[in-house]
């Protein structure tokens, strides 16, 4: 990753402002613009220079993350932002942008009272902006993410088939018989097992009317206690993370069901042949909403169709309406639309795509029709 | 948990304040406050009502976890500021806490200029600071959140000394030959197979000088390349979790790794023999940090003693240089004293902590003894 280069483009961004420098304090914008994937620790930029102001638990991470950055180690019975302020009165700086939406008020305003001779200026999205355009480098990462996901997810499939090859906590017993977080643990071993640092969020796991529940979390309930189970997961690799959804059918589907996941799938296809630069975000997810507002169940899509993921699994841009500014070339969103009927099940099905000059590529590959995700379960 | 109980508690700290009223926005202090475990949703403490601001996505988990609670769901499109602002338009408070270290500067700011008849007033801490005294149902679980992580742990010493029952990833590879990160992975399936959701944080795994990297992440570097490993992890079971470091001895130890783990453990006993209500944070931490610099080591103990946890791992009690509140009953923290020497290794041993009448009760039971954490790998 050429560091250097963000901290530029961001410099620029800087520049256009009144503002001589920036302090950065969220963590992802500090590790995105340095490679420091340390915490607590912020970004000074100077007019003339980069100053890390960390502490001396990631000394040697930080000689190993990024070796050319010029460092302020605060010792440990001092607070970031008492480092921050003894740095800054050296430093004398006017006038300073400062990320609003993710320092606190307190913060922002001991950080003003401390130091009355610089005026900040809150900003809002401003390095979130840079993130959102992914260059070759990251899509290559994301790419694995998505392909480590989605071995795990093929690894599960066959783990709940019956094959346990590869020794599984499922070796003895039943699949037909795992709760949702038996699966759910099953899955993140699947994709450790794979490469994945981890899962990127905790696993959702839904059989039924759980599946109803957009952001339920694993319960003991039984994959054979209802003919489909919902599974939204993804990996973390390095620092990038997947993010996907499937419902798989493991009995006979009651005829609604199999009505919203063909509605589903028909508002995911349109929103995918949607997507192109200069198209709006909320065009795209309207396009999606008609279709399932044309089948009779607008009022069961209670979210928005997608958001940018990246470094995090949601990150600044939110495919929902009201969101009237245009894609570009280069920004990834999942593209998620779901229908839940609340006590009978739901369905969503969420792939990956990158925004390309031509329209859109779709870097996930799992395949999403009905007949595709029937699993034998034993 | 009694959720009624606890706004009450906060109700009368409001009471105290000038304020009437309070918007928390804190995820895990909403958590805290309802029992609701999803996030994108503020409670309002009205002088009558306690309101839970929430959306679409959430309706049945909230039916489940906070059946009692009166609710405004917003619309997908209405983002949670929007609909803050309107309930509140419609409520008309004049004066309002806020939780000033959790709200950002930006969303503070339109508050307050969307709410032109309120006075909203930055608190510090409130919420934290019932948080910090744990009740009976709150130990029960942590306790439980310790078990699992110490089972878990017994099960990975079984699997690192060959005996593979159970089905694990190690299963046909020489345990000498692991890598940190599949020691992690090990952990994990450990982890959720004794009961956890999951583990706590992301566990650290340090063989030889990359034990002393105090927060590193999991590498390639196997077992064998060095005769001990520095392991710290943590169980999430329900809300609440737990926190603990062991380094175990997997070969002949130099003298000088030998030499910092009898003085780590002497600084920890030292710590957790002082420890009792009304002694003060800062003292605690004095008295393992006195320990260390007596052997010579004090320039590298690079951080605090140890710290509260519960539903988050790192809660508002710090036990470091300065903090000079006293400890009381119902606290609990981690004594985890550290020594490390850049490029060689390091010590950190790490025990959880429940403040007592009598003085204190060590929740978690792993032997620290360096005998006892010696380990046979294969």
């Amino acid at each position: 990753m050429d560091y250097a280069a963000r901290r530029d483009k961001l410099r620029k961004l800087i520049r256009k402002s009144s503002a001589g420098s920036m302090l950065v304090t969220c963590p992802t914008n500090v590790s995105y613009l340095t490679g420091f994937t340390g915490d607590s620790s912020y970004l000074w930029i100077g007019t003339e220079r980069y100053v890390l102001i960390s502490d001396g638990r990631f000394t040697q991470q930080l000689a190993e993350e990024c070796p050319d950055m010029e460092l302020v180690i605060r010792k440990p019975n001092v607070s970031i932002l008492q480092a921050t302020v003894k740095f800054m009165n050296f430093e004398k700086p006017s006038s300073v942008l400062i990320e609003g939406d993710r320092v606190s008020k307190n913060e922002f305003d001991k950080l003003s009272v401390e130091l009355t001779g610089v005026a900040f200026s809150p900003t809002s999205g401003l390095i979130e902006s840079l993130r959102e355009i992914k260059d070759r480098n990251e899509i290559a990462l994301i790419c694995r993410a998505i392909q480590i996901a989605e071995k795990a997810f093929v690894g599960l499939r066959q783990l709940l088939g019956g094959n346990t090859a590869g020794g599984t906590t499922a070796a003895d017993i039943r699949t037909s018989q795992m709760t949702e977080k038996q699966v759910a643990d099953a899955l993140e071993i699947q994709l450790r097992l794979h490469g994945a640092i981890s899962s990127s969020f905790r696993t959702i796991v839904g059989v039924g009317p759980r599946a109803a529940l957009p952001h339920g979390m694993p319960s003991e309930r039984r994959l054979s206690e209802s003919p489909f189970v919902l599974i939204d997961w993804g990996a973390r690799e390095g620092q990038y993370v997947s993010d996907l959804t499937r419902v798989l059918i493991t009995g006979a589907l009651p005829p609604k069901i199999n009505r919203i996941y063909h509605t589903v799938l028909a508002a995911q296809e349109a929103a995918i042949r949607a997507i192109q630069p200069g198209a709006l975000l909320s065009v795209i997810d309207e396009s999606a909403r008609t279709v399932i507002a044309g089948a009779g169940f607008g009022k069961n899509f209670t979210h928005g169709l997608g958001h940018g993921f990246g470094l995090q699994v949601h990150e600044s841009i939110r495919m929902s309406k009201g969101q009237d500014r245009p894609l570009k070339v280069g920004m990834v969103v999942t593209v998620e639309p779901g229908i839940y009927l609340p006590g009978i099940g739901g369905v969503r099905i969420e792939d990956d795509v990158l925004v390309t000059r031509d329209g859109c590529r779709l870097l996930s590959t799992l395949p999403r029709d009905l007949e595709s995700n029937r699993q034998r379960i034993t």
